[in-house]
C-alpha cells in the first residue's frame, strides 16, 4: 500500500499495435490522475518482441507505481479468429504481469466503460477523453496525443466507480451472436 | 547452458483446461526424453485463476528445468472468437513465462508438428503417441495418461527436427480461409 494513496488502480486498453495505461490514484474515495501513456508496437515487426515489450512495459509500470488492482479494456467480439488470437495473446501478455505480482484483475467491455465515464454505452473516444478531462480535473497540456490513453485510464475509472457503487450493465447482449445481430457496425473487420 | 545437454526444449501444448508439457534433452544431437506431464486446469473456475496458474507452473517447470527454448503447438484456426480470445491468453500468459527468462519461442501448427513426428499431416494424437514412444524409446510405464503431454512433447521434437533439418510445410495452406477451405473438419465448433 502506497502511503500517498488509499488505492492504486492500473487501467490498460491492450492492442497488438499500441497499448494504453492510465494510473488513478484514490484517495478518501477520490479519484486523481497520476500518470497515463501509450506503448507503442507498431515499429516492431516481430511478434513475440512485441509480447516482450508488453510484458517488460507493464510490470515496468507495475514496479514503478505499485498499484493494488488492475482493470482492462477487454472487447469480447470480433469475426476475424486471427485478430482475436493476437489479441488474446496481448491481454494474456499484460494479465500475466499482474498476476506475476498478485494484483487482482477485472475485465470491462468497452460498452460498459463509456457508459460508467459518459452515461452512454455508444460515446466516442472524444467523448469518453473529454468526460474524462472534466472529472478528473486534468489540464489542456497534459491530455495525451493517443485515445489510448484515455481509454485506459476511462478502465481505471470504471473499475473505481464499480467499487463504490456498481452500475447496471451498459450492454445487456448475454451472447456473441446476440451481440452482433445488435451491434453490426462495432465488429472488428 | 545445463552441463548434463547441450540444449534443453520444452514444448508446450496450450489449452485452457488442460495443458501439456514436455521437456526434450538434446546431447550430441540426439533427443532424449527429460519430463512431461500436464497442467489441469478444469478444476478452476475463475478464468484469472488459470491464467495465474498456467503463468506459475510454467515459470516452475523452467526454473526447474532451465529450458534453452520452447516450441509451443499453436492452432491458428476456429470459428468461436470467444474460445480463440481464450485460447490466446492461455497462450500468451505462457509465453510471457518464456519471455521473463529471455527464452525464444517458436510456434508450429499441429499438422506440421503431425508431418514433423509422423510423416503424415492428419495423423491422431494416438500415432503421435505411439511414434514418439519408438523414437525417443520411452518406457510404456512412462507413457502418460493424457494426450495433451505427448502432443507437447512432439511440439518440441518437431522443433528438434527443424534445428537440425528444416523440413516442408506440412500445411501449405497460407491464410485463415484457404485452412478452412481445406480443412472443414479441423475448425473447432
Amino acid at each position: 500500500m502506497n502511503e500517498q494513496w488509499d488505492k492504486i488502480i492500473i487501467g490498460i486498453d491492450p492492442g497488438t499495435n499500441v497499448m494504453g495505461y492510465g494510473l488513478l490514484g484514490i484517495k478518501e474515495k477520490k479519484p486523481q490522475l497520476i500518470a497515463m501513456g501509450v506503448i507503442k508496437l507498431n515499429r516492431m515487426d516481430d511478434h513475440y518482441m512485441r509480447l516482450h515489450h508488453i510484458f517488460e512495459r507493464v510490470t515496468g509500470l507495475i514496479n514503478s507505481y505499485l498499484p493494488d488492482e488492475m482493470a482492462i479494456e477487454a472487447p469480447f467480439f470480433g469475426v476475424n479468429v486471427q485478430s482475436m488470437l493476437k489479441l488474446g495473446r496481448a491481454q494474456g501478455v499484460a494479465m500475466a504481469a499482474a498476476l506475476n505480482h498478485e494484483i487482482p484483475i477485472t475485465e470491462y467491455e468497452p460498452r460498459k466503460i463509456k457508459m460508467a465515464i459518459t452515461g452512454n454505452g455508444a460515446a466516442s473516444k472524444e467523448q469518453v477523453a473529454s468526460m474524462l478531462q472534466r472529472t478528473l480535473k486534468i489540464d489542456k497540456d497534459e491530455m495525451p496525443e493517443f485515445l489510448d490513453a484515455t481509454d485506459a485510464l476511462a478502465a481505471a475509472l470504471c473499475h473505481f466507480y464499480e467499487s463504490i457503487k456498481p452500475i447496471p450493465s451498459g450492454g445487456g447482449a448475454k451472447s456473441w451472436k446476440a451481440f452482433v445481430a445488435k451491434n453490426p457496425d462495432r465488429v472488428k473487420k
